[in-house]
């Protein structure tokens, strides 16, 4: 059974479920996010994570909001809710751009709709806002799938593969991105393993890669960060595949820290280095990764050990989230639409074309 | 004051007194030493670490095994116990070669001395022994001194450097083998940052190098193993400096898991990258990194996190302690002697002359 990391229960009225990935891989319990605001910290603290995972639920997040509004009032008067809950979970993480792309469609299908229909009200709005929520949620799910079809020859048969954090069925309404042809390889009999880096300080790799790769079947070995580049001098790893959070128009990617190193490891050692994300992640509004806001999080989160001080109080900490792979380390970007080879300005604006 | 890592206590049937660093940073705890079993424990479990230190540590556990033995004894009769001891102690890590070539010394010492008076009394040779540990103690802080002394200049000032693990005074006798260029470049008044990586699974930069560099009052920002390529990337390094626990007879440099992944994004950034290390790291009966036993320790120091399991329990895991770093990505490598440049067979040889 495919894992349900979101899902929206109820109609027009009706709330969001979460896997708490907080909890992962201890317990797997569900968190119900009933308004803006529990979603908006369900994101921030990562109970749900991932870019494309995050973009689909702020897009249900709007749905949070005009649910509590009368049906029968003019639609006109939901915009300053919708405007306003879009601005609001826009902020809640600065890196992946999935989160304001899908935000903005939600607040563009809203304006289209009324400008179309003056007298449109509230309740027809939820509905379609609703409908919109849905048709990103399915897109997502195809567009891992895709993924997956157009990934899956990349995935050695008796090898092994390097992954880095979760881009996985957890951080997307679907199979995955990074993780997607891995999935698609399997079910074509293919056999493998899977390295997965444990990726500090919050350990995704560890809890939540290792969690659904195990629970799928698929042989995975779990390694520290800094095991990467020993794995690769041994020859043992095949191809390197991460997900993305926000890749710029030359093809600069950012993505969990830790990606930049292992893109020049791999470089170094001669093994083609992918990333795998949908469309959606692409932000061509920014020339090249140095537009892009890379998040940094509280040094609690690397000095404090499941309650247990590892550091001592009076050290400074520097706790970036994500880091910039220049394009030119990356062997191709597995999209849903097929694989973009030696990134750049050009192929990327081609491949994105018509969208 | 200078940390005490290591201390004999009393004369030939002393004690050896270990910081325990197993509970920095939270706790500074000494740990009593009085039996080979007790010492062989604390090294496995890394109350006591560092090459150096477990080097010098090994010495006075012979001094401990021939202790409790009856002064007026023939010292033949002792010639049993300390080559038992010395296999034994030897079998407690693999890797750093300071542990061996220590007890080699130890027992070479006792052998050379029984040969020449056959008459010699167990009394006599515990002293002897105990001389010879003492004199491998201050060898070992003389050679700390002055691989820092002959590193010192390397530290940029008002810039920073980068240190992996810990090779400061906890991994010796002395101020360390790394981190003895930043005392000695401190105390001169050169002024500068360290970033400290963490260091998974067991944090020894986080708990121990982020805790005596901040002691030392030396400006220390903890970060993840994976960050450091960022760090790199925004040129906020200007050096990488880390110990070694074995270097090969061609410079080949086996330490802690994560310098091989440094080496080439300092390699990849044209940043230098220096190995601190005494002479007695070196092990010219082995050609090249290829020879040098790589321990590998329990998953259980990847997965468990203070108690807390942090991956699924049927994910398989990988967790070598130490990788290999070729000789070719090292700039120098800092001995007592002065630097090694550019380190290979031939200036290494040259530079063992007389060792």
């Amino acid at each position: 059974m495919p894992i349900e990391t979101l899902k929206w229960v109820g109609g027009t009225t009706g709330r969001l479920e979460l896997i708490d990935q907080r909890r992962l891989p201890g317990r797997l319990e569900k968190l119900s996010c009933q308004t803006p605001v529990q979603l908006f910290e369900a994101i921030r603290t990562l109970a749900v994570r991932g870019a494309p995972a995050i973009g689909v639920s702020a897009a249900y997040g709007v749905c949070l909001a005009v649910g509590v509004l009368a049906d029968t009032a003019p639609a006109a008067e939901a915009m300053e809710t919708v405007g306003k809950t879009c601005d609001y979970l826009a902020s809640s993480r600065p890196t992946a751009v999935n989160l304001s792309w899908a935000l903005q469609r939600m607040h563009g299908t809203a304006k289209t709709l009324l400008s179309k229909d003056p007298s449109l009200t509230i309740g027809a709005l939820k509905r379609v806002l609703l409908d919109e929520a849905d048709a990103m949620c399915a897109q997502d799910r195809r567009a891992c799938e895709a993924i997956g079809q157009n990934g899956a020859h990349l995935i050695p048969d008796g090898g092994a593969v390097l992954t880095h954090c979760n881009a996985g069925a957890l951080a997307t309404a679907g199979i995955g991105t990074a993780l997607a042809p891995m999935y698609v390889a399997y079910r074509q009999g293919r056999r493998f393993c899977v390295y997965a880096d444990e990726t500090r300080p919050l350990l995704q790799g560890a809890r939540l890669t290792a969690w659904e790769l195990t629970q799928a079947g698929i042989e995975t070995v779990l390694i520290c960060d800094s095991m990467a580049a020993t794995l690769m001098q041994q020859g043992r790893i095949g191809a390197v595949i991460t997900g993305a959070d926000r890749i710029a128009a030359n093809g600069d990617s950012a993505n969990k820290v830790g990606t930049l190193g292992l893109s020049i490891l791999a470089r170094h050692y001669g093994i083609p280095f992918y990333i795998a994300a949908p469309l959606s992640t692409f932000d061509l509004s920014i020339a090249d990764g140095r537009g892009i806001p890379i998040e940094e999080r509280s040094g609690d989160e690397i000095c404090s050990l499941n309650g247990l001080l590892a550091a001592p109080e009076t050290v400074g900490v520097y706790n970036p989230a994500f880091d910039i792979t220049p394009a030119g380390h990356i062997t191709a970007i597995i999209t849903e639409r097929g694989l973009i080879y030696s990134p750049g300005r050009e192929n990327i604006a081609s491949a994105m074309g018509g969208v």
